[in-house]
């Protein structure tokens, strides 16, 4: 259930509502829009009588049972997109601006899949954001299938990022693997939460915990339902900047790594408030399918997208097959500024 | 293996060749493009030495091996574009134009799941074509999951079928269930093999025989390689014109009817040259999925949509989830065309 | 809605009764039960008083809401197991001996994939004769994903299996690609229907107009709901001798051909009356499985087997990956005879 | 690349024969068999000539190529069972009896979901030792999909399975969710890693670095490869004891809660020598699917079987659908003990 309040409603009027229901045994999510406050309650509600409660209650406007599992993240709870906005570095060329999720707008994530070296990662960086990328994507701990797989460069990595993050300007985004690695991100601008790790609900309750950014990519086997669930976990806590991922799940199909899912985007968008974006490098596996895959979500409404890139795909020591070489990123944020113009968004 | 022949070589030296090729035991198929003709054998070619044969034969201008299991239907084979043109009708207006598939177009083929009145076909009709529709779908005969759910007009469906293309001057696709009421399609301008029929091979033979566009929809397990090697059973009883469509396929995600896989457009185009159409109505089973999903279709760079709209979707005697009103239609046309003129593309 | 008669009653009462409803509209299932016997009205019946029908129509005992689509398959209408009994013919060692399924039975049906030649179905049907296997399966008419592959030999296959039916006294089962083709299948015993063809509703409607045993296997993406609703197609025709085969379902898991669901024997046979047997051979696709799935199947409960086995694997036409081997099959059917007896079931 | 070492040889030559390796810059797992001993190289064995090493190195008895992935958990390394011993505990009754997975054994695991009360946790642990279960599941840590469904009694629940244990003398298992709380597990005999976490690969490492045996859940969409792979995580660093466990995987089917795919013990027995149990209740979802499922998973040759009881299961916490009630359970364990007795196995 949610009480949508009327507008220009003081803060104490609307603690001590929050308390009242608290003191009922309920748990409550306060939702502050840029139009109205909503208190959305949380235990088993049906017994309440709806009506009685509005008409009694001079701060509520109306309410409406939310039907979902999920409350905080729901549009029924929270009407208004969530926007988030990440803070802009300044760069050797002396600019700096800010990332904004959500707001109309379809800002581009690029990198390699791992940092690999100090020369890639910047080489990589200073290209992307040549061609309109605006925030530099490079895995550090890597969640690699094989124990004898190359596991990343770790901490190293993360150093690597912040050096071509003060070259570029470009924030970055990095996978964390698990909460003890969470004092590592502190400086992380987007904490990235990988597909497995989207039923860790340890790790969801502490990145909860933050102020920060965080990317939930959708697990492969795992239902929109589900998503929105997990990002429950983290709004919870007390973190509402969220970020859903579409990346594929797992199909009868072989010839792609996995299934892209774009009417997905669709549903998360109607259901939540959430900004959703797309990474179509994992969500296909093949490197000749992101370019029109990536036409494809920008036309069906995402908020943003996350592509591989590479300097040298062929000598990546993870994901080459699906990496994008920078001409190849160079070409197609052409082709999608064009596009994107035409569906009046900002790359 | 394949031979390309070189250009300008006479029919009587083609015959020649592929005679000598099926003396040695090979079927073979002829594969005539606009630039060059190729001649495909079809059998235990490992033992071939490709570089002797290419040498040896003045015709042969150049020669491949296919490492697919489909041949006529690959691009390694014809690397052409197929395009597909359906004869226009003059309608009431007294116009006439022929639709195109596979040549930069988008054609939109829209109409109800059922045919279920002559007003409610003829009413459909006129709409969609007023909102810029090419073609007119709708099913005669339905495969329906309980016996006990509307079969179909029937005859009496194709009958009105035939009366709403006079009037309008669309032509009309619609669904043959099996081989034995191919007789009474004979009049229908393309014939369509739905998804439950995509392996049903007796099925694809016969319409293989025909002179006659197919519509070919991959079946709801089915991989995109099983959907090539159906319509190479088509192809390899003479008949080449066959359009593919992506139109959703099974998976554990149950907030929509299929999980509709867009990747599917780019490998089919990248390894047929047949064109590829999809169907969001039945690809996502709900409504308001069906014009974001289309916008990506599009965008994707598919060769056309297929869409269900129906003039009352509340009493839709099937799948009237899945259907667009004549105005939502009327809506997504408009958005369509602005889109593809910025892509190029006639719809 | 179904009604179960009172014990007793006479045919012309309820003849008398079943027209009642008929003349309300309803179309009825007539279900004849060992104990009693149940009439079961298809069409809506919601408006209906049970109450009250039960309360002033005599012959009736109690009535029930069927709350499943499928009706005439259902344990709901038909509480009794069915059961399907095919009559043995005299082997040249002079005994005859039917075949009986859903009795507390375990029949095996065994034979190659495709019927390659008369010495090899009849040296094959002996020696699972000689092993203890039932019937004998062989695919005249082969469904293949490539029209290249071998297609079987069709009529001349039948005639092999006619052949070597009269020596070996075993039934045979074979499997029809489509309706036209029925009229080569009068003097097969049980028809197969395929997984591919389990939703070709015409083929269902033609076989349910036979008094012949059918086999009617799951298909690759269908769920055990739409089984049990093709079932319904044919029984609603009025062929009640049908048994269901699990076959595997499609699913990620590349190791195995397809994935052998075994929860749905259990549950096939709780929503239904009808005899459920599993193919273990194109469910795993593997022969080392066999064996293992086949011990599995029994103590799962089902009413019976179908083992591919062929005289030569390494040499068959088709499948011979997942093909015993005359000596590997009467080895399993020893064990498998052990544990019948443990489970108190013929085999 | 595996040598295999002739019998015999002493601890200082293998040693040395290790370190040679490691200087040429391998990786080696050894593998110590009842009969034999096995180096397996990890890293670029393309370049060894396999004869030459094996004739030079007198320790060698022969050597193979690994194509696997996986090494230390393959069969081809290691070929004999691995034998899980669990160390019994003295009941109230004063007995003591060891636990042992893959040995021509059968153990159960039983217990609620969820300990929720020391009354309750008691209660099932006693019934379930008198109907002849080995080992007392319970989860104190849930992983659940709602933030606000039930999390488990956490450390109290654990503390709860100890005094049950004490009582019973039953072993217990127990699901860790996070790295963080293994400390907390020290005294748990199996620590359990859930479907959710079966690539959560930090927490493999760690459990891998522990003397403890692990039983290993596959994920609901991960292949038996990856769940093979994701053993190796554990082996590689050390932990050689541990238990696979089928619990299910997700699939298009809805009327279950998983597909249970019985094809993968067969297969991780084959491709493995780590004990192999399933989880029914997980599996299936659904209660009288359990005892069918069970007699199958005995006869398709599992190493053991968990199985959710609860004492009401009416009012469980969690999953209450699935878990059987005291006197079900005892019923399937008379079963269970007697087709046990047929395979020669001891439950």
């Amino acid at each position: 259930m949610v009480f949508i309040l009327k507008a220009g409603v003081e803060q104490r009027e609307i603690d001590k509502f929050v308390k009242t229901w608290e003191d009922r045994g309920f748990n409550t999510i306060l939702s502050v829009g840029t139009e109205h406050t909503a208190v959305c309650l949380i235990g088993n509600t049906a017994p309440i009588d709806l009506q009685h409660e509005v008409e009694t209650n001079e701060i509520v406007d109306y309410g409406k049972r939310v039907t979902e599992q999920y409350k905080a993240v729901s549009r029924t709870v929270h009407a208004d997109n969530t926007i988030i906005r990440i803070a802009g570095y300044t760069s050797e060329d002396g600019r700096t601006e800010d990332v904004i999720f959500g707001e109309g707008t379809f800002p581009v994530i690029a990198g390699p899949c791992s940092v690999e070296s100090e020369e890639q990662i910047i080489e990589v960086a200073r290209s992307i954001k040549k061609s309109g990328a605006r925030l530099l994507r490079g895995g550090a701990f890597k969640p690699r299938t094989s124990p004898y797989a190359f596991q990343g460069l770790k901490e190293d990595g993360l150093e690597l990022l912040f050096k071509a993050r003060k070259i570029t300007g470009l924030p970055i985004v990095s996978e964390v693997m698990n909460q003890t690695q969470l004092p590592l991100f502190e400086d992380v601008d987007i904490i990235q939460i990988g597909a497995r790790n989207m039923q860790n609900f340890d790790l969801l309750k502490e990145v909860g915990k933050l102020k920060k950014p965080v990317l939930l990519k959708r697990g492969l086997a795992n239902s929109i339902e589900e998503l929105l669930m997990s990002a429950e976990y983290i709004m919870s806590e007390g973190n509402e900047q969220i970020i859903l991922c579409e990346r594929g799940i797992r199909t009868f199909e072989t010839m792609t790594r996995n299934t892209l899912d774009l009417s997905a985007v669709v549903l998360l968008k109607q259901k939540s408030h959430l900004p959703v974006i797309v990474d179509p490098s994992h969500g296909t596996g093949i490197r000749s399918l992101v370019a029109p895959m990536s036409r494809a979500i920008l036309a069906v409404g995402a908020d943003g997208l996350m592509v591989e890139v590479h300097d040298n795909p062929a000598k990546a020591l993870s994901d080459g097959g699906q990496s994008l070489d920078p001409l190849q990123f160079e070409e197609l944020m052409g082709d999608l500024k064009k596009r994107a113009a035409m569906e009046d968004k900002k790359i």
